[in-house]
């Protein structure tokens, strides 16, 4: 690389600029590692931010480590057909509708099966219980194989749940909470064993991060999943670095996924580079092992081919089509899934919520002072730019968020059909709208915070112990 | 692919058809896992053999799963200079020249350091004892900072051993043993503890063979090891289907590397390829990680960033090359290595002695009858084509199997160097020097087997349990 990174950087496209970035990060770490004289750290540092700044100035992005700058051009260039569909994987979640991601088209895009009244029904009969709010409102929105489960279900054949999270920060928001509120609903109706995974060797190969914080990171977050209200006899909540070396079940089914992949398929899959790391290149293994109920040889006592139910967000399901795709060739059975919609951003449904962006989350350490000033302040409004307009034609629920964020959190049906008509009509004014979501954030936030205070190191450390689950197949 | 797999194949380069019979075997694979109808998988197979006839035919060799054909071709077609090279890596070693690879210009390819006069004669100084016959005749010939090794030992500061094996099969030849055998008299001249990885998950993702099996040869090839004579209670052999999930510290190292290592790289050392499994491509981390004493904190009592010495044959060389590239960058000691030639095979220097082709080899099973004739039968002459031209012009021991044989396995050096002289000279025929070599290998081979009877599965179950060795560092 040339000594002045400014000289020729502006004829690099935003990829190549993006693998300078990326090169010269890898030095610096290689220098600092091989204690390298301090001079020479500090340059190989500067040219370091000075090309970070060259990217965001070309890109308009910060440089994130693993995320190329071609996701977002899919997205700013959206010329082409091709380039306008929504972008969806399990690193970026990217559209240019307000209204968010047009789910109905991701359906045929991956090949699944959409959650309809029928099934919603189903699982109402099977269980006896009302469905959970975020069925009966399409929250969760789309399946593989759940009429399997409920045919099982039905001839007293039970399974197991598997969902997971990568820790990449200790801080967890409100929208990390959708799938394990979810799960934790499925777990009491259907009665059924459940195994979280935490992803921290993931967040290592991803991130710039040390495999002790990402470790750290991975107990952190296990206290607001507990703070969920797992029951701690049918739970095993699980970090990579620590299970996979400590069985040998779990590996083994990994070496198999890992056999029977190739680097074409995950290339395809994924969108993996000859430049990725070999740890990437493998892990989609890791995540798919889980799958298998002969991983966890303590906690099925041994117990081999229980059928797994995967409830996620739906940019995970690219490694489960990978695993059902696998599964008959290692003689293991495919897993089913339940996908859901993405938590918007504040700033709108264009993207998911992310923890990197304090202002696009709301946070499950926030104070009641913080939720207030957040919605109030970032929350994209469907309302008028008057309160005349607004009066007169009245606000788009479609593209606001503070409605979206109500169809999660608000579970009385009826009250929030009256705000969408309030609201639509004109009669309610976005800042009565937003006071309505904040009241409802609030003591919900406060009794997560009071039961995760609850959650010690010695009960994270019983979830985090393989053992026996109360359950009999 | 068309239905008749023999209409176009002949335009297939033996690449091409390599990868339709990969294709066609993974098929076959996954129409038996997926349990389709018996016709359908009998067409299947009917086709993969066709298949397999069309790639004999084409280049002359059987096909084998995981080795393309392009090794050979280097070989056979032998005209650009390039293609004149000996091939060497971990899975195959060719050269045109019956006196075997040439060693000399290996050191320079692979920028190593030839074991000179001045590194053995401090070696015997270092330990106070005579180097092993390895050392004096060459046989290891070739190292990594041995110097480093000699200069910390000579201050007190001591290193740990590791070695390896890739459980193939049952059989284990008489050529595996060289590495033991020399591993085991550093362990005693230098007092060291050693580590003995079995690659079962490597044969597993190579070949065509079950988790199980390729465990199974693990546990039985440790007893031929074990049989070698190593300390108990400085020894640990460990195989990584069981060892890989049985330790946290030894998956932490593995993806730290994996971290550090990027696709281009293994497939500019290792020549992967985009139909390689994911699973290939990940591997060389889980072989490199034994060098990084943190993978052992039982063994080690927790002691981290102990120095390692790695005895193996050279062809394993790229596996450390890469784990000496990155092990500064994760904060970890460069292993040091000491590398071997290859054991021929019978048939000639051309190629190293296979499991897999059982006339090229001498078993550790084999009776004296059949180490007999395969003497006889199979080990290629440097005599002359009748007595009269040998006793005129006498033998060539550069090229004669049956004499590298005996440098290996005949300790006295005065009797070697009359066994030479005599056979050179045409005083002693081929049948007689034939015949001291059978005298030589039949009683070794008898006491392995009597050592090998003593070990019984407790003995194996101890020596692979994860223990604090008898060392203090």
């Amino acid at each position: 690389m040339a000594d002045s990174p400014n000289c020729d950087l502006k004829s690099l496209s935003p990829l190549q600029l993006f693998e300078r970035v990326t090169e010269q990060g890898e030095k610096v770490r290689a220098l600092k590692a091989g204690k390298a004289p301090k001079d020479e750290i500090d340059a190989a540092v500067r040219m370091l931010l000075s090309l970070k700044l060259s990217y965001k100035t070309t890109t308009g992005q910060d440089y994130r480590a693993g995320l190329p700058p071609k996701d977002l051009v899919l997205i700013n260039n959206g010329t082409t057909k091709e380039e306008e569909e929504d972008l969806v994987d399990p690193w970026t979640v990217q559209t240019s509708n307000a209204k968010g991601v047009d789910y109905d088209k991701l359906i045929v895009r991956f090949g699944s099966s959409k959650i309809d009244t029928d099934l919603i029904n189903r699982i109402e009969r099977a269980t006896g219980q009302k469905p959970h709010h975020f069925l009966r409102r399409g929250i969760f929105f789309s399946h593989r194989d759940m009429d399997q489960i409920l045919d099982a279900y039905e001839n007293k054949k039970s399974f197991y749940l598997y969902t997971g999270r990568g820790p990449s920060s200790q801080a967890m928001h409100v929208g990390h909470l959708i799938p394990f509120m979810f799960t934790k609903w499925l777990q009491e109706v259907f009665d059924v064993p459940l195994v979280i995974q935490l992803t921290d060797d993931e967040k290592y190969l991803w991130k710039d991060m040390t495999v002790e914080k990402a470790y750290e990171y991975a107990k952190e977050n296990a206290k607001d999943i507990i703070a969920c209200g797992f029951d701690i006899n049918k739970t095993f909540i699980f970090s990579d670095l620590d299970y996979l070396g400590a069985s040998p079940g779990f590996y083994k089914n990994i070496v198999k996924v890992q056999k029977h992949v190739t680097f074409n398929q995950v290339k395809g899959i994924f969108g993996f580079t000859d430049s990725d790391c070999i740890g990437k290149i493998s892990f989609p293994a890791i995540q798919a092992a889980p799958s298998f109920s002969s991983s966890f040889p303590q906690i099925f006592n041994g117990k081999e081919n229980i059928q797994c139910l995967i409830p996620c967000a739906i940019d995970q399901d690219p490694y489960f089509r990978m695993t059902r795709d696998v599964a008959p060739r290692i003689g293991q059975p495919k897993p089913a899934l339940l996908h859901s919609v993405f938590f918007p951003a504040l700033q709108g449904a264009q993207t998911k919520m992310s923890a990197s962006d304090a202002n696009s989350s709301i946070f499950l350490t926030d104070t009641p002072k913080q939720i207030k000033t957040k919605i109030n302040k970032h929350a994209f409004s469907g309302g008028r730019d008057t309160i005349e307009e607004h009066r007169k034609y009245g606000g788009n629920c479609d593209v606001d968020v503070s409605f979206m964020y109500l169809t999660f959190f608000l579970e009385d049906d009826d009250r929030l059909e009256q705000l969408k008509q309030a609201y639509t009509s004109g009669e309610l004014l976005t800042g009565e709208l937003k006071k309505v979501l904040i009241e409802t954030m609030q003591p919900l936030i406060a009794a997560h915070q009071e039961r995760r205070k609850q959650v010690t190191d010695e009960v994270v450390k019983q979830f985090m112990t393989p053992r026996k689950l109360a359950f009999e197949f």
